[in-house]
C-alpha cells in the first residue's frame, strides 16, 4: 500500500529535507523511523525539498509498504519514533499511482517577519526580526507584479538546476497576523531560494531603498544580480501542497 | 528616576522569576543586565512572580536609577545585555511612587492547549499537548462559576503564603485561536498555582470525568484535595498587568 503523510517540522537543527553526505536531514530521520516501523529500509518522497533551517507545517510525503496497517497506528508509531521537532500530523492511504513530488499541483509557502523594535524570545528561530519600520503598502504594491506566469530568473539562486525559470504564481499576499507580518505565495513550483530572494528584495522596498515598480523591472531583467539579498531561512514555512 | 519595563520571556530554562539560592532566574539575569548598564547593583521589582517554566508576554518590572537616560537607549542596552529568551519590549519613565507589584490592579494570564492527535514541533515548550478530544462547551460551562469574588482555597497550592484565599475574577474565557485552545483569566491577584490548578481541573471537565457544575461545588468546598491536578507550567503565560 501507498501511504501519504502530512508532516510538520522545525528545521532549525537540520541540514534541510534531502539526505546529505554529512549532517542530519529530515528525510534521513523519517526514513529511519519508517524503517524501524516496517522492519525494512524504505525510501520516502517529499513534495518539497526544503533547505537547511526552513520549517514545514504541511510537507507531504509518501512511501510504500507491503503490509496493511491502520493509519492511526502508523501515525502513533512514527510520532513515537521521531524526535520532538518532527511530527506526523496526518496519515492517509492513497492509490499506488500517487507520488508526493510529481503530483503536487501547487505549493504554498509563508515567510514570517516580526516587525517591531524589540526582539521576541518566542520567534528566535521561527520569524525574521526586522526592527526598522516597514512600509507595508509599498511592499503590497511590489508583490502585485509577481502574480501570473513569469520568468523568475532574477529570483533564482545560482546553482539551481531547473531547466527553465518560468513559474506560475496563483496568489501572493502580505498580511499582518497578530504580531507577525506574513508573506504568502502559492505557485506551481519554486526555484531554489525563490521565496527567500523575493522576501529579501521586498524588504528593500519596505525600507524605501527600492520602488514597488522595480519588481516589474526585475522580472523583465532576468538577472539575479539586480535583485536584493536572500532572506535567512528561519522565517520560511512550507504550509501546504495541493493535489488534483 | 523610576523606570518601568514591559518584559517578555520564555521561562523554559529558568527557575522562575524570583532569585533563588541555586538555579538561574529571570530576576537574577535582569538585575545583572541593569547593573551592567548602570554600573551599580540595582534591585528590580516585578508585578508577578512567575514559577519555573512559566512564560511572560507582559511582565511589568520597575527599578530606580539616579541618572537620566533616553528610554530607547535603555531598551537597546538591556536587550543587548540579556540572552535571547528574555526581551525588553517597552521602557517608560514613571513617577517615583510607582511600584510594579503593589500598584498592579489586575493580572491577565493565558493557558495555551494544543488539542489534537499529533504533537507539534512548534509548541513543545509553549502549549500543553492534549490528544484526547475535549468537550469545550462543558469547559465553558464550568469556568462561568469562577467569575466574581470567591474563596479559591480549592485551587491554592500547598505552601502558598497568602493571608486569605479570596480573589476577584474580572473575566475568564476559553477560545479557539488558530490551532490553540486558549484559557484566559483576569483577576486582582492570583494564589500560588491557581491558574494551573484551575486548568488541571478544567481538563477533567473537558474529558467528561467531572461535571461543569462541580466547579461551583469546588469553590464551596474550599478544599484543595477535591480539585484536579496542577497543569504543567509550560502552557502558562503572564499576558498583561493593569494599573490605574
Amino acid at each position: 500500500m501507498n501511504i501519504k503523510l502530512i508532516v510538520e517540522y522545525d528545521g532549525t537543527n537540520y541540514h534541510g529535507w534531502q539526505i546529505q553526505p554529512s549532517g542530519e536531514t529530515i528525510q534521513a530521520v523519517l526514513e529511519k523511523a519508517v524503517a524501524a516501523f516496517l522492519g525494512q529500509s524504505t525510501r520516502v518522497t517529499a513534495a518539497g525539498r526544503t533547505d537547511a533551517g526552513v520549517h514545514a507545517l504541511g510537507q507531504v510525503v509518501n512511501f510504500f509498504c507491503d503490509r496493511e496497517f491502520d493509519r492511526h497506528r502508523i501515525r502513533r508509531a512514527l510520532n513515537a519514533l521521531t524526535p520532538g521537532d518532527i511530527a506526523i500530523k496526518e496519515v492517509e492511504r492513497v492509490p499506488d499511482s500517487f507520488d508526493a513530488r510529481r503530483d503536487g499541483r501547487s505549493r504554498v509557502y509563508e515567510y514570517r517577519i516580526l516587525n517591531r523594535a524589540a526582539p521576541s524570545p518566542f520567534y528566535l528561530t521561527t520569524a525574521l526580526h526586522v526592527h526598522d519600520a516597514l512600509d507595508v503598502d509599498a511592499m503590497k504594491g511590489a508583490i502585485r507584479f509577481l502574480e501570473g506566469e513569469h520568468d523568475f530568473s532574477s529570483f533564482q539562486a545560482a546553482g539551481c538546476d531547473a531547466v527553465h525559470a518560468v513559474r506560475k504564481v496563483y496568489r501572493t499576499s502580505l498580511d499582518q497576523r497578530g504580531e507577525l507580518l506574513v508573506y504568502t505565495i502559492e505557485a506551481t513550483a519554486f526555484l531554489r531560494h525563490m521565496v527567500r530572494n523575493i522576501v529579501g528584495t521586498l524588504l528593500e522596498v519596505g525600507r524605501g531603498q527600492r520602488s514597488p515598480s522595480s519588481f516589474a523591472e526585475l522580472l523583465e531583467a532576468k538577472d539575479r544580480t539586480k535583485a536584493g539579498p536572500t532572506a535567512p531561512p528561519h522565517g520560511l514555512f512550507l504550509m501546504e501542497v495541493k493535489y488534483e
